[in-house]
Formats: C-alpha cells, sequence, structure tokens
C-alpha cells in the first residue's frame, strides 16, 4: 500500500510500504478515505534530522472498516469510522476516567508496528477502545469536520474546559492555528460571553469571528498584553487558552490572565518556560495537555452531525495523497491553516 | 513602642520604634497579644544584606483593637482580632470573589507606613476588609489554633482546595513545615481518604499523624517518588500538595501526581522550574499561591472554636518578644517547626 514517510525536515515522500494487517485480535483494519495534516507533523517538518529508515507519518483520519480481529466488539466491517490521534484501550484506569491520551496501554500512530494515518490503511490497535463509528454514509461536507474530530477540535475544547471556561466568560485565545480556531468554537459552544482571537492574520481573524470570536487583537506580546488588559478593566481574561507552545505564547497567556484564573495549554512545548512567580503571587493556574480526544468525539459529534459547529472549516487546503508534499509545505510556510487529504476510494465507495 | 525590626541575614532586634497611630479612617489600631513567625521571614533571615534602615518584620498576628477610625464598621475598640497575613479592602473585585490575596488595594504588613506584626501595635489599614474578630475572650488553650489561622493553616487549606484533595482521594503532602502540615489538616478535614506526609523528623511525623497522615515517606527526591507510586498502584497521588517551594520539592510534587490530577503549590518559590513537559504530557496542572487567608478564616474557625482542628499544635517553641532572636534562630536551625511569641498584655487583661 501507499503512505506517507518523512525522512528529514522538508522531505515527506508517498511511498510503497507493507500493507496493512491485523495482528492482534483486538486490532481493526481501516481503509483511510481522509486524514489530516497535524500542527505537530510541522516540527519534524522543521528540524528533523536525515533518517534513512524514515517515520511513517500522521495520526488523524476517517476511514471506513475493511477487517475486525475475533474480540472487536463495537466496530465492524464496513463501518465509517473516525479515529482520535491516540489509540487507548478503554479499559484501563485513565480510559475509564475519561483521560484516554494517558491510556496505561495506548500509543501513537506511525511508531512501532503501528502504521501512520498518512496512507492507504491503518492497523487500528485497541480497536474497541479507540474507534468510534460515525452513524451516517457518504457526505462530502460533513467530513472536514467530522476528521477536525480526530485532533483539533477536541484539542481546542480540552483548552477551554482546562481554563474553565463557561457561561458568561471573557476568554482568550492565544494562537490562530487550528487549534486555536477550534478553542474559539469550544469556548463559544461553552457559553462564553466575550471571546478575545489573538491574530494578525486577515483570513484568520474573518474564521474566529466566524467561529464566535467577539475581538480581535493584532498586537502580539507585551502591546498584545496591554491592548487586553485595556480591554478588561486592566484585571486580565478568566481563561487564556494557550494553543501554541512556544515560551512567548505561554508568557502572553500568562500576562492576560487574571489572578485566580487558569490558563489553559494544550501546545506542544518548545522552549516553554512556566512563570512561576505568576502562578504564586497572582495565583493564575495551569492546565491542559494531550487531550483526550477519543472522549470528546461523542460529545462532540452531535453538534457536527446537527450542523451547531463547524470545526473543518480550519481545513483551507485540500488534495489527494500524491500531494502530501505541497500540503505540508502550504501548512509550514502558513499558506494553509491545515491541510486534508484524501486518499484512496471516498466514503460513498464503500 | 517595642518592635522586631531585621537588619540583614541573622540579625534580629527589638527596638524602639514610632507608635502605631490610626492614619486613615479605615484604620483599626490594634493592641498585639501574640505574634508569630513565618516561615517566609526565613528568607531575609537567611539572606537579606544589612540594611542600615531595616525591615520591620512579621504579618501574623491576634490583639485586641484599641481604637478605630471614623469609617471602620465591623470592629470596635476591645474586640479580639485576628488578622490574615495581608489587608485588603473587602471590596474590590477580587476581595468580592474572595481571593483577598490579589486585592486592588491591599498590601503587606512592615511595608512603608503599615507596622510589622512582631511588635506592641500595628495599624491595620482597611480594617472591615481585614479584621476578622472572634468571639471569645482570654482563652490559652485556643489562641495558637487561632493565630495559625493568620497564615499557615489557611495557606494549607489553600492548597488543598487547589490541588482538589476532597472525599476519598489520596493525597502526599510535600513539606514538613507548619504549612505542609497544616495542608495534612486541610486535607484530612476536606475527606481524603489517605494522607501520605512526606517527612523524616521524628517528631513531624508524629505530628503529621496525629493531623491525620495515614502513610509517613521519610525518602526524598526519586526514592520518593518510587515509594509513593508503588503505594498507588504505580499511577501517584490524586492530589500533590507542594508546601516548600523549592526546586527539589516542586519536582517531587510532580513526580508523585498522577495523570490528570493538580498540584496544589503554596511555597514561596526559589529556584523553581515548572516541569512543563509533565503538564503537557501527563495532563498535571498546577494550581495555588498565596493564600487568601482572610477568606477562609470564618469558615475555619468554627473548627477552630469547636475543637475539629488544632492548626497550633504547629507552635513548638514560645516566647516572649525579647526572645525573638532566639525563636528565629530555632525556626530558622529547625529546631522548632514554628515559634510564637507573646507581645504585651495577654487577652486576659484586655
Amino acid at each position: 500500500m501507499r503512505a506517507t514517510v518523512m525522512y528529514g525536515a522538508g522531505d515527506v515522500r508517498v511511498e510503497e510500504v507493507a500493507d496493512a494487517r491485523l495482528i492482534d485480535p483486538t486490532d481493526a483494519l481501516v481503509r483511510v478515505t481522509r486524514a489530516a495534516i497535524c500542527g505537530s507533523d510541522l516540527w519534524p517538518y522543521k528540524s528533523m534530522p536525515h533518517d534513512d529508515a524514515g517515520r511513517r507519518m500522521g495520526h488523524e483520519f476517517i476511514g471506513v472498516v475493511e477487517a475486525v480481529g475475533s474480540d472487536v466488539e463495537t466496530v465492524k466491517a464496513g463501518d465509517l469510522v473516525v479515529s482520535p490521534f491516540l489509540w487507548s484501550d478503554g479499559s484501563c484506569v485513565f480510559c475509564r476516567e475519561g483521560l484516554q491520551s494517558e491510556c496505561l496501554h495506548g500509543g501513537r500512530y506511525g511508531w512501532g508496528d503501528v502504521d501512520g494515518g498518512q496512507g492507504e490503511a491503518v492497523r487500528v490497535p485497541q480497536a474497541d477502545g479507540t474507534l468510534v463509528v460515525l452513524p451516517i454514509g457518504a457526505d462530502d461536507e460533513l467530513m472536514p469536520s467530522l476528521l477536525a474530530l480526530s485532533d483539533v477540535m477536541g484539542t481546542g475544547h480540552h483548552a477551554a474546559l482546562a481554563a474553565q471556561a463557561g457561561p458568561g466568560k471573557t476568554v482568550a485565545v492565544v494562537g490562530d492555528g487550528a487549534v486555536g480556531l477550534c478553542a474559539i468554537i469550544a469556548a463559544c459552544r461553552l457559553g462564553a460571553a466575550r471571546i478575545i482571537a489573538l491574530s494578525r492574520n486577515p483570513a484568520r481573524q474573518q474564521l474566529a469571528r466566524s467561529f464566535g470570536a467577539t475581538d480581535i487583537v493584532a498586537e502580539r506580546g507585551e502591546a498584545a498584553i496591554e491592548a487586553i488588559k485595556e480591554m478588561t478593566d486592566g484585571v486580565g481574561v478568566d481563561a487564556a487558552l494557550e494553543c501554541v507552545g512556544t515560551g512567548q505564547s505561554m508568557a502572553t497567556a500568562f500576562g492576560i490572565a487574571r489572578p485566580g484564573s487558569i490558563v489553559g495549554a494544550v501546545g506542544a512545548p518548545h522552549g516553554v518556560e512556566v512563570p512561576i512567580d505568576s502562578v504564586i503571587f497572582r495565583n493564575i493556574g495551569l492546565r491542559g495537555g494531550v487531550a483526550p480526544a477519543r472522549r470528546y468525539i461523542p460529545e462532540l459529534l452531535d453538534d457536527v452531525l446537527e450542523g451547531r459547529i463547524h470545526p473543518g472549516r480550519v481545513f483551507d487546503f485540500e488534495t489527494n495523497i500524491d500531494g502530501i508534499a505541497e500540503a505540508y509545505a502550504a501548512m509550514d510556510e502558513r499558506r494553509a491553516i491545515k491541510s486534508l487529504v484524501t486518499v484512496g476510494a471516498k466514503e460513498t465507495r464503500r
């Protein structure tokens, strides 16, 4: 089968690899129909040293189940499914608590003998604990938003929950990438009264507004902090969502958070230093982390199916698997917010 | 009047200073009867460069109101009062939310023209927002526990609340100082099922047990983390309370916290680096800070008055104001957990 392999910074190729196949009785074999490129895929795309063996890429996908192992009970051949970006057993202590991203027996796609999502098929371990069946057939319009449930929408939701964004709150979102934009959807969905989006990109500003942002701040760093303080009677926002993962974005989030609030952080950290003085002397908390997307899919699914939220609008670049290198480049150069890749047969042909 | 002045590391003196007096109409003049030395007083005691002007010390005290300004409504001359370790106006946006430690118009004792608590009298600014009247007369046995409400008991309670210690939870307390010991009381009071105290000092271990600790871990650092992991099915505790404020104590707290939990941190930070990887990849949050002791006094007071909690047992060194240098030395050398200083007339003589 064909799949995406990264050999180093800027070097992404589609190649023939060994066919995905069932190994364990808890596996499902999923024929991928749509996959996405994640902001986190850009970190190796920017910095990975050359590796002759290559790294299988992708962890966000929708597909049709082709076969299941003998122990699988909740999905069957023919089911259209979405996978969260991590696989999880659904039965360990953390899964039972709804923190599937800390599953004791789970793991990542594209590592070891588990396929990556940006390919024609994937062996999904622990299928019962991982996959969610989509109760629909072919629907080109819905697919992008359903695919967004695999990662960015759940991750934005995790940031909003961590920061206790909720009814009546003033929320600020640091980061105008796909996760930040989905965090705006999440904050709006949770009832926030005012949502301040930090963005200097006109197209993203517009999307932010369509997702529920009430205010846009184009400044960065200290100037952004000043601007938001001024908008909030000098005290800061009730919930700051950190959706980038850099030192500056974390500093901005703590700078705009009001005393007693929580910074909800979901950006993969690169050079982040937590300002402990703000934690202690301003009573500003920090929560978040790798989102249990599996937990959130069922609760967000209805909102997607019934058209209340449209996280799929973050996909502004679409190609087939042969165009994957360009799909990476478009995101890396910030020409695209997020790339959607159609792979093999569409859902219609299952 | 006589008051405590620090001139540099190890140099604490009792001296004649200008009499405390009412200045603003919102002031109360409080004749101090008992004062305490705080763990945070030990930081300048260890490291303060010599300063000819000296620094007025103390922020934990009980006393009798001698006079009040014309705007003061809730306390009157003759009232026995306890002060939280910060003064606050009781009316700003943060005070109204119960976060008086972030009061927009509050401040610290011993700074500017506000007296320190380790002296014969204190001008208390914003008396209505700060002081709490104690509904009792002379009671030598209760006084230490009431004095503990001014800081350490409320601070331990803040750590426990921040970490969501509660019914059925397994809680670990890092730090066997007065705050850590009070955090044990708080966790027990909130219904924790299991309380692990980290301490290698036999006297403190015993006090920890009397406060509700069910387990003692005498190891430190990695060994402590190993031991606690072993006690908790390998996953860690539901709530880790960081009551020290050093790099090692924070690392230990994050090391023993289970994924999804919150580290409740109240130690004044000295060389602390927050392990951001644990925040993101283990979903461990961080909350806490300078406690709103003023908020907690009323809710903890009944438990003290009715003998359900005895935070005053952390005082294991008592002297009068002439012995203050020795009271500092005893704590600094860890001969004492916490020192109580009787100042001037006792409550009986008011």
